[in-house]
């Protein structure tokens, strides 16, 4: 089949809060086929941006809008979507926003050619089992210790059986208040339930503070410890995991194979956090999650986005039982389950699994979506280039 | 000061040929003080991308436009500088088009406080010298060996006593055409000059390939052989490195001073090429300088737009004898040299340097560049929310 269309939408909620909340837009790609098919796919990205990414024009020979790239070409098979993500990443050499914008274009290729095909995705990248995956809750911590309790303890009634809450007040007033924090949240979601803590990045290249909050959190037993350091960082990983009683864990940075790798080699990582629409898409998330594989690395999915990031992002380690845990995004916006008539649930065991279906295996629905279409449109010299959709 | 206006400039050549040459374009940053000075920078970035980064609406806490972070700053010190980066780095921790966009605010920042404090950019980067530099011109292989040994005549006849030839041909047809491109530009060079070769990332990751090359193109005395392999291609690179007689030289895709450190360790690079442009701005490239430094490599600049790039990429090592290459763009877009009334020219040794004056030390003039300036306009919802500047 060839590539005919492809239409870029972008949606967000009427207020943006000025908090690490990424579900609050979305940048949402259809890619539609001669043969009627659709597929669609979602970066983690500034819509804006991503919008640019594809309908801008050409700068010169390696730095070419993504649209003109993929439009009329042929889609038979993985490997038609590998060489499709060569030739755009050859084309898009010198684009710094590459990864987050052909993101989508690549999860929605491999959606539509799972459709086409009548395979789930998951088994399209090689894998032969969807096997259940145990979820934990991605929070945010509260202004208050007493707050974050409150919260742990709603995720718990929400059948979670393990919890992340990060950023907020974490590492900016101190160690008591961290360790405060900590302690409710493990207060909040009791003794049995895993427990992970996400510093969002503020330490920044200080190891030996990250150190001494690692060996004060690992009372509360964390299965790990999150971002406590910049992406760029690598070494001062490296100081931290080799002496960190709490397993440390970072990677959604990540922009490049390369990227993940460092971190892997150099930064000594034991979870490594991938996020499927910043990495480039599914073709380069899998190629990380081998790279994770080979080393005894855990690869988790980063996912704050809507549910066809999180069922891409699950694909990539479906089959495999070293890599159990799912970021599975406890927001409450629409753009995160609205996008899909059969949101993935959590079952009572706390567990989720991708839905046994072609392609990403999701019904998605743009009409719960109308109200939050923002039509975005980019003239150049008098001349419209491109625009987002309105939802049909 | 205060930082008062930041204006965005988006000039290009009215056709676009589809070949690796950067000076078609321009992504043009004015920033304005409530002094009433005014600083230029640029980015290596495709313009509207670079305009949707400044302008675009907040996406969440860590993903903000980047005019709104800036305006109304306090700029002083140089330290003011860097706490601008750290904060708009954080600001826009998850845009991956941040070090391209950003480059062009922060090197114009540099060139404000530059005239505010009556020094050079190079002085207030901690330089005591503005020492000569030898130029070496950087053409494009020509579709023939012959076509090539032609341009080399003409980049002797110049003044030039280096060129670099790259990308076109180079490593499309096999072995013997590439042999016979190096061996022409040579002839055409003369025997003293200095020849660099850059191979345009064609042998992606494919190091066995590239060290044969390396082998053969040894007989015709290069300098260096650039960037045969993709930039992610850490491991090869290392590998290429620790074998080939003619010393590698990579970088330009650095978008990170850890993906540089990177390619310094691991990929063991004798040459490290940086673009300001695309790095994130004069900033993040000193540090990049300062880990080729303590590795005893050699720092490059990598610059193929205007002399506003030119004067920024030099001022990161003018004081440093240890570094005594330039890349000077030989392109004849007037994008490339039109926007100074002054520009830096090869002397007849040539060799160039930065002019004695404060900031960048160059006469910025848009006049010159009016029909150049395209009009691109971004709206959301029919409200329009950025636009690059007509000349005034």
């Amino acid at each position: 089949m060839r590539i005919e269309r492809i239409d870029l939408f972008y949606f967000a909620l009427p207020e943006i809060q000025d908090r690490s909340d990424g579900s609050q837009d979305s940048f949402l790609l259809r890619v539609r086929t001669d043969t009627g098919l659709e597929g669609f796919g979602e970066s983690d990205s500034a819509p804006l941006l991503a919008l640019a990414a594809y309908v801008m024009p050409m700068s010169h020979g390696n730095l070419v809008g993504l649209s003109e790239v993929l439009i009329g070409q042929t889609l038979d098979s993985t490997e038609d979507i590998r060489r499709l993500y060569r030739l755009a990443r050859r084309r898009a050499l010198d684009m710094a926003q590459f990864p987050h914008a052909y993101a989508a274009a690549d999860i929605a290729l491999w959606d539509v050619l799972g459709k086409h095909l009548r395979q789930p995705v998951y088994k399209l990248l090689g894998h032969d089992a969807n096997l259940p995956k145990r979820a934990y809750s991605s929070n945010l911590f509260q202004e208050t210790p007493d707050a974050t309790e409150a919260l742990a303890r709603r995720a718990r009634q929400r059948g979670f059986r393990a919890a992340k809450f990060g950023w907020g007040p974490m590492g900016h007033h101190g160690e008591e208040l961290d360790v405060a924090l900590v302690r409710q949240a493990r207060r909040g979601l009791g003794p049995e339930a895993a427990l992970m803590v996400d510093a969002g990045t503020v330490w920044q290249d200080d190891d030996a503070t990250a150190l001494r909050r690692a060996r004060l959190f690992a009372d509360f037993n964390l299965t790990w410890l999150e971002e406590p350091l910049s992406p760029e960082a690598v070494a001062a990983y490296g100081r931290l995991s080799e002496r960190s009683p709490v397993p440390i864990a970072a990677g959604e940075g990540c922009h490049t194979v390369r990227a993940a790798e460092d971190l892997l080699e150099n930064g000594r990582v034991a979870f490594l956090q991938i996020d499927p629409g910043r990495i480039g898409g599914l073709t380069s998330a899998f190629e990380a999650y081998q790279r994770a594989r080979a080393r005894g690395a855990v690869f988790v999915n980063h996912t704050f986005k809507s549910q066809v990031s999180l069922a891409a992002a699950m694909a990539v380690f479906a089959g495999d039982a070293a890599m159990p845990w799912v970021e599975f995004c406890q927001s409450d916006s629409p753009l995160v389950a609205g996008l899909v008539q059969d949101p993935i649930r959590i079952d009572a065991r706390g567990e989720v699994r991708l839905p046994e279906r072609p392609g990403l295996g999701l019904e998605v629905s743009l009409a719960g979506l109308r109200d939050y279409a923002r039509r975005a449109v980019i003239t150049l010299d008098g001349r419209t280039i491109g625009a987002s959709q309105a939802v049909d």
